[in-house]
């Protein structure tokens, strides 16, 4: 059951992101072999990263080409449909959004399963949430999501961290998954609807000449 | 013979995308040094992902300090003759389809000599000829090659898989090489002359209001 | 007392680069996890990247995750006392290059120690030195100090062959230490200072239509 339940997150988790990564090729007007490749680097990327860190090789998909497949057809699916939503940028942000929640427990949970202790776990749940993304918009060209001012790698850091303290508290691996997963994508939806931000880091007002004493 | 045909690929295409590293360190003015490690990241880095993801490490070059070599001396070299050719970009391009051609086919023999099967051979044939000047283009602040509107990805996917669905089908290796080697090329050649794309995606057109029934 | 030295240098660099991913966050006004995201990129970078390639995995952080801990406390400080200095892009070059002569020894070393041969030592010296900033910067969107006109990946590459070279030549490990280290500080701040650069590459003036003959 819990399996299960992880594996419908990791797959959805790699489909959303291969989404998003076509839709930044559809912003850039690519064929459909650069929506497969940025739809592929998004969809497997963070869980790619995870895995070479860890020394699981070869990488996931490499042992599970589906994964790869999946990505390549939702790439190609959002090829031909990308113009049907009212706004692809906002498309873009809300599956990102499902994506980061869903990898933040998933990559979590794969950690503690390799065996390492909760500060590396969460760590790789932050990775494997956020890598993916940040690759998407490092290739694309596009200013990368994870330096926007509402909460975003906070996000990520809640849901792992709850997952991995609910896992050594010693509640059911469902609840912690399912309280990490809506802990994350509350968090994210609400800091872009109300461009909700931690206090961010503000430079002290510049000096004027009287304050030095002049 | 083939053993032999598949290290002059692999090295040539080293050769070749370590020249179009180092022309995009002249491109920015860099020194010998800068030169040298962007010769070196574009001729090395694809096969390095390669190696990474399939688990066979150290990867290639750390054991064959020679390919690090030949890419130094490409660099140095491209370092004082750089100004030769009539246009810098032109030979970049040209040099950088090249390495392509050669990569995709090396890169999927590679994969296959690794155990994996078709689709993974074949992407490990286009991550081998598209990372290198992806890093490239990146750590250069260059528009990524990979985005151009020209047949680029789908030139080395042609390659790839005429490489390894001619080793399905049985095809004397010798052939199946060189015919995924000059597809390629050819390939990729028409697209820079003639301006060749696959339908890229086109947003629909802007609605009026009339069309919302207003 | 020569395992306490390096200790020393690598968690100093760990901590001094992890301040330059926190100065670069502070620069796009981003919030605590950002970071300690660019602080951690930026501290174990450039190490993760040695031992991926060198084959050691886990990465040196995931068996020690007090690496990590350093980051994100360096990064914290930074949070809270960025302000302070007159100049925080100062800082930043200034730290930059104490990181950068520190890791150019520690990746040289940790090469050797790998068993691998000099060429290879030094190559992990200069990366294992310069991609933590490459990573920072091209996530930070600036610039790639690496990419800069003074003396920077010359200076890490004299540094570790220093250490490699005097190893060689059977030098107290010490002294070799420590001349390497001074020797990269020494020549990238003298290169800061007085904007040495070596010599780059000029393409040759336009020629004018008579040179041509016309």
């Amino acid at each position: 059951m819990f399996q299960y339940l992880i594996a419908v997150l990791d797959w959805g988790g790699t489909a959303v992101f291969a989404i998003t990564g076509a839709l930044v090729a559809s912003r850039k007007q690519m064929d459909i072999s650069g929506f497969a490749l940025l739809g592929a680097v998004t969809g497997i990327g963070g869980g790619t990263l995870r895995d070479l860190l860890l020394g699981k090789l070869p990488v996931f998909w490499i042992s599970q080409p589906a994964y790869l497949v999946v990505c390549v057809i939702a790439a190609a699916i959002t090829f031909f449909i990308a113009h049907v939503p009212e706004s692809r940028l906002k498309l873009l942000m809300l599956l990102d959004a499902v994506g980061l929640s869903l990898f933040a427990v998933v990559g979590a949970q794969k950690g503690l399963a390799a065996g390492v202790g909760p500060i590396i776990a969460i760590t790789m749940g932050v990775m494997t949430a956020t890598f993916g993304g940040i690759i998407r918009d490092v290739l694309g060209g596009e200013s990368p999501v994870v330096l926007r001012r509402e909460i975003y790698i906070s996000a990520a850091l809640a849901g792992s961290a709850i997952y991995v303290l609910g896992d050594i508290a010693g509640l059911p691996l469902e609840l912690a998954t399912v309280t990490g997963f809506v802990a994350t994508l509350t968090l994210r939806l609400a800091a872009m609807h109300w461009h909700w931000s931690l206090p961010v880091y503000r430079p002290r007002p510049a000096r004027s000449p009287d304050d030095l004493g002049l």
